[in-house]
Formats: C-alpha cells, structure tokens, sequence
C-alpha cells in the first residue's frame, strides 16, 4: 500500500518548467543562502531568480527597483495586498482566531455565502489549509462511496503535492512512474481527438474505465482540473465535458471538479470552471485564490458522500475553517461582487484574446490562443512545432518587458497566462505591447 | 495501493472524545446552521457546544459573555490574539504575500532562525500549511531514502488528516483498521511496561520491526510524538526514547519526531520535545503553534534525506513559507523569547505540577499526574478504573468552573491540558481552584 509509485505506466514526458536549477544557473548571494535554507526542495522560478520586497495590485516590485506586471499568479486574484483582505484578517485576528471545535459566527457566514456559488446539490462543505488537503480528502471520499479505487486524471494533471494526491499528478513525477490504479488520458485538445472533442474525450475516458476494469480495478472517480490548466489550458468548447461525464456516472464513478485553479469568477463567463460544461460535479475542490493568499482551501459535496466517509473515519482539519480564514475568504467573496471583477475578466479577457489572436496571425513563435476570461493557454512554436527551450526564452524576454509568466503543457511550450482579476485597461494594454514586442521580435 | 484501510489489525479502542454527538445532543440554532453547513464532518466540542466570539491571552469569550480560561488549545502559544502576531502580519499582508519561487529576504531570515533552534544536522526545511503535510511528506521521505514501507506508531496516535497520515493515525480510524505495513504498538507507560520503560519500549519497537518483517515489510520510520499527546501524555523518565531510536536505526529505518503537540518550548526545559530523550532525530515535524494560529507547519531534515525524494518527484506547496507565515513564525519565536516563555512554561509548570498532586492525593478520582512545562496528562477514575464518561463529566464540571479542558488516551480517561504559555501565576491560581472543586467535589 506505501509503495505509492510503482514503476509502471509512466507519462510520456516530464514537464520541464520555468525553474531555476542549480546546474545550469549562475548561484547568487540570494540563491544560495535559499538553498542552504531548503535544500533539494527548492523551486524558484527563472533561470536567474527575482528578489521579490513588495506587491500592489497586479505589480510586484523586486529588489532592485524593478517593476513587474504579473501575468502569472493566481492566487492574488483580486490583486496583491489588496485592502479589503487586510483588513478582514487583521480585524479577526485580533479578535479570534480558533479551530472549528467552537461555533464562531462569521464561519457559518461565510460557509452560506461559499455555498451560494454551487448548485444547491453541493450543500456540505469542508474546510481546509490547502487544494492538496482538499482533493486528498476529496479521493477518499469518491473511493469510500463508490467502493472503487481507480482513478482516471489527464496525463499533465497537478492535483497537489500529499502522497495520495501526488499519485494522481503525473506532471510532479520526475523518475517515478503512475501506480496501477491511476490512468492518464491525453487532454482535451483538438491535436489527440480531432474536431470533435467531446466525443473523442468521452470515448478515452470509458476506454480507461474498461483498461482499470481490466486490471481488476473499480474506477472511484474522474478527476479532471475544469480547464485543464497545467496541460496546457483547454477551454472550448463549452459543454464538451457534459458526456465523459455521463460516462463515469454509469460505470459508477465519481466526478471531481478540481476549480483550484479556474474557480472564483476567473473565467469570466462563469464563476466555477464547470459552470461551462453544464454540469454538476459530486465533489469540488477549491485553493489557491479563495482567501486571495491567505492559506485556506475547501471542497464541497453532497451529503450522502461525506457521511459514507465520515462514518468510518474521523476528519479534522486544526487551521481549516479558522475564523481568519473566513473572514479572508468573505473579503474575497465581497470584492469579487463589489468591484464587479468576473465582468471585468469576462470583458477585458474577450478584449486580451481578440488582440493575442491578432498578434498570433502575424508572429512565427505563437500557435493557438487559448482560454476564458483571464485564464490563456498561448502555444509556442519553433519552425512550426512545440518549443519547450523557446517557451522558457519567451518567459525570459518577457520578464525583460516586465511581464511575469509561466509554462505548462506536456511539452512545456504553452505560455499560462492569469493576471488578477482586477487587471485594469491601461495594465492589458502594457502586457499587449510587451508581448507584441517578443512574438514579432 | 488505494486500498488504504485493510481490515486487519484493528486498534483496540477507539477514542470517544469530548464531542458533540447530533444523537445524544439537544441541537440549538447556531449548532443546526452548522451542522447544515458543514453536515458529517462536524466535530464540535462539548454535548452543548459554546459559540465564541472573542479571546485574549489565556482567555476566551462565549456568546452568552461567559470567559473561560483556555487549558486546551496549543495552537495559541503565545496567547490569543497577541499583538505581535496581529501586527507582524498585517504589515507583512500589507506588503507582500507570495510563494517560494520568488527569494523573499523574510522567508530566509524566519528559515534560519528556526533551524537555529534543530541540532546542526537538520540543515534542511521544508514549510508546508499543516502539520498533516508535513508529517505526510517526512513518510514519504522515510519510505525512499529506507527503501521501506512499514512504519510503527503508537496506539493511540494522531499524525494527521491525510490519506497517508491516517494510515499511521489509529485514532482517527471509527469502523477501519490498521492497514498491514503499520504497526501500533502501546504507548510508554508504566501499565503497560513496567518500571523499566525504556527497555520494554525499546523490545517493543524491535517486536514490531520483526513483525513488519514477518510480513515482508520492511521498516521505514519509527514515529512518534515526542510528549504522546493522543496516548495520555507520557513524558518521564528523560532519555526513555533513546535506545528504541538505536533500534530503529539498527533496522535500517528512521526515527520522524512529531513535535506538533510538545514543541515550541512547550515542555519548558526544552524547545523541543524529543530534546528531552538526548536523541537526535532524523526528521522532525511541527505545526499547530507555529505561527500562533496563522496556518503553518514544517519539517527538517538532514539534506540527503530531501535529496532522495525530490530526485524522483517534484514538490512544491503554494502557501507552505509565504513570507506573511514567515512573519507570523518570526514574531512567535521572537516573543517566545522576549517574554521568556519557555522559563515561564517550566516555572509554572512545575509549581501547578506540585499543586495538582497534591489534589490527586486528596482526590478519589484523580489518579496518576503526568507531563512537562505546560503540558500534562491527569488520568481520570471512578473506583480506581479508568472512566471515560467520568472524564466527560470532569470536563463538563470544568467548564461549569470556566476552564476549558480536552480527553485523551486509549480509555478517553485522560484529561490533556495545555494552557497558552503566557500563562500567570493568578491564571493558574484560578484553574487550581476550579481544578479543586471538580476534583474533591
């Protein structure tokens, strides 16, 4: 059971990030005294890394002066050190700050207020420090109540970094291999099942249903990141989930939405990822931007799934569910209506889009634009085919128009691109420019 | 693999801890709200859970305007909603709050302070959100650099909420058991070993490395909590611990302390509970105090242990070593210091240590005392027996005094107590005299 990584079924490419790495990188006062401090867990980004000493709204400023427009993050989803959340933690952490074991007020306010975001079926929720502690206990609860343990996840997935979550990640696997009960179909996209995704998508997820039965596996859950952003963000069409879903319902599987990423008004149209495929997940998973920084993450459910699991074992989470975390978390919820900002990402999203396909239409380096909302998946290309090496220098020469972003994809070579969600016309323009200068260079 | 909990080797009792139980409980409004919010995953303390809404140093304060002193939470080490905390994070969240691939100088300031305070080998640290991820990878990390799968834990012990972690959490588990790669073995008390409880402990780890064998495992960790929190606090002799780590290295395996209940200077006359033992771990693991309620944990290491495991697989945690925890972390140890709490916790410690047995002896339902510093297990008996509903009963009538009080260990008849270390001398007056009352009653 412990031997978490059996050598077997192994993805067929390793992601190579956008990370600094200690053989090939020039090592800086800075750098090493990281390294001396965490060792073989480090992971910074660029191959010279940035001193970061401050952040406003979509800026973040560096050691030396620089300023840079993050295009990258998205756990500042309203925008870095935003008012509203400094003020809501500092106000309840000097008023209390205690687990769950007692009942605090604003906690069940803010679990109403989560709720209200999720088809009325979802009505339990479970608070937790991070989307890791959320799809882990998520698993559990899709094994217990199906009496399934396969898992069917897509091959550049990044679910979070716990042993059981770890398994159902390929793209955190270096010289480790998918154990036997996980399987991972290609993504999306229109390269691996040709125009019609939906049904190509489908056919590949009962075919992995019908390999785990096979193996003398019960499939337990689909898994699937809403918008597939660590394979590359894959978006459209809208709905074309809707029958893989079917699928894993009639073979008596689960569902998992794992919105860590595209969840909280970041795509625009809608508020969750799922939304666009017209479809109700059985669990939800939640991170990064809920308390815009502020450590806390959450899955919801039905009922019926969380008691089969909590009947046998007990679930208690110190940190999870704090008032502080509440109080982030309705600050969140708060701005995100007050400043309108899934509009903002819908109508400035639709705006960056038109122009990025403009730009595409005349640069050799850029190949599709993808996404929704703030959310862009934009293929880079060498003479035409994928360039991990030419990714990682368009990042480079990003950054030298102080713009801040990151790769995905299986091959490495799709710019992921999430400013916060308070990206104002004037700061899309700036990103325009610079980019326009690197893909016509 | 996902078959994480094989019925085998069922733990002999399970805890009934001092919860709310929606059968046996009258249910008000603020518990119903709850309950729909957050449906079987609710553990509220108390039959008649309390609604709080504020709390200051030792103290807390009910909705009904009741103030209880808090002997339970040692998540507030330095006291509730303490200033330096308040105001270290919000100028921290005012500045910058962002993650680890970015070198921020406070991160690196809070990481080598904190491993100022590990013996010299453990040079490497990784910052996670919950002492769950933390004690989840330190298995991992046993598991590759052993090339072993079996651990060995105490009866009664409580490492965590993950998928891994409940695996080597025989007190989470309702109606499961042990999985066969993990062995419980009974905590290191006098009952259970006799006088000599260093050499029955350490035959009993050596039984359960052969065991494992027996089985085709081989050992991967020892792990335990240095102080036994879940067991019934077991701190005493010093140095018990010693030669069951020889053993555990002998056998090829590591020795993981879990020091999210004991450390931070909790036991008073160390920082660290394992330090006690004169041993010197190979990884340690710490969280709930650590940032004084702002969520955050860790794990150090020696460098070729991380070496191993980031060599197969990538890990990064999003929130784990935000520059905002790392601020929080600076003030607490910072404050630990100014204040000189871990002499306050030994002080104190000893002199409510003295006080308490002496009630013991006048007390037909007290039995044994047991602890360090600020922390202590008081066994709990109704005609010389162990009793958990005495104990419930005990804790009840502690809150009728305005003291807060947890159960502990394998019968539930332990009462675990654990003040906030800013404790004062009149604080532990009043619980002496709520403590008498119950106990000569």
């Amino acid at each position: 059971m412990t031997d978490f990584y059996p050598k077997s079924n192994k993805p067929a490419q390793i992601l190579d990030m956008n990370a600094f790495d200690r053989d090939k990188s020039k090592i800086s006062g800075a750098v090493q005294r990281r390294l001396n401090n965490v060792g073989a867990s480090s992971v910074l980004f660029y191959r010279e890394p940035i001193e970061m000493v401050s952040a406003k709204g979509a800026w973040m400023t560096a050691a030396d002066g620089s300023q840079y427009l993050d295009f990258y993050n998205n756990v500042p989803c309203i925008g870095h050190c935003h008012p509203a959340v400094i003020e809501a933690v500092s106000q309840q952490l000097s008023k209390l700050n205690t687990n769950t074991r007692y009942i605090v007020a604003i906690v069940d306010e803010y679990l109403e207020k989560l709720k209200a975001t999720f088809p009325a079926s979802l009505s339990n929720v479970v608070l937790t420090c991070s989307g890791s502690e959320a799809n882990d206990l998520a698993m559990r609860l899709a094994c217990k109540s199906t009496g399934g343990t396969g898992f069917i996840v897509t091959e550049c997935a990044y679910h979070g970094n716990t042993a059981f979550v770890t398994q159902v990640s390929p793209s955190s696997l270096k010289n480790e291999t998918l154990p036997n009960h996980v399987i991972a179909i290609p993504a999306p996209s229109v390269q691996n099942y040709g125009a019609d995704i939906e049904q190509g998508f489908t056919n590949r997820v009962q075919a992995a249903i019908d390999e785990l039965s096979q193996r003398g596996i019960k499939v337990a859950a689909l898994l699937l990141d809403s918008i597939f952003s660590s394979d590359g963000v894959f978006s459209h069409p809208n709905g074309f989930l809707h029958s893989a879903v079917e699928v894993i319902h009639r073979a008596g599987g689960v569902y998992i939405a794992d919105e860590v990423q595209p969840g909280f008004a970041r795509t625009g149209e809608n508020f969750w990822g799922f939304s666009a495929h017209g479809v109700v997940p059985d669990i939800v998973t939640m991170g990064k931007p809920m308390g815009n920084g502020f450590p806390m993450a959450g899955m919801v459910t039905n009922p019926h799934l969380l008691d089969a699991y909590c009947h046998d074992v007990g679930y208690f989470n110190t940190f999870g569910g704090n008032p502080v975390a509440a109080a982030a978390g309705l600050a969140v919820l708060n701005t995100l209506e007050s400043e309108r900002l899934q509009d903002n990402a819908r109508i400035l999203g639709d705006n960056l889009k038109t122009r990025l396909i403009n730009i595409a239409e005349q640069s050799s380096i850029i190949g599709e634009i993808r996404g929704s909302g703030l959310f862009f998946g934009i293929d880079i290309q060498a003479q035409g085919t994928h360039s991990a090496e030419l990714t990682i220098q368009v990042i480079d020469r990003l950054r030298e128009q102080k713009i801040l972003a990151g790769a995905a994809g299986k091959q490495g070579s799709t710019l992921k691109l999430r400013p916060p969600l308070c990206l104002t016309q004037s700061e899309a323009d700036f990103f325009i420019e610079g980019f326009r200068k690197v893909a016509l260079a």
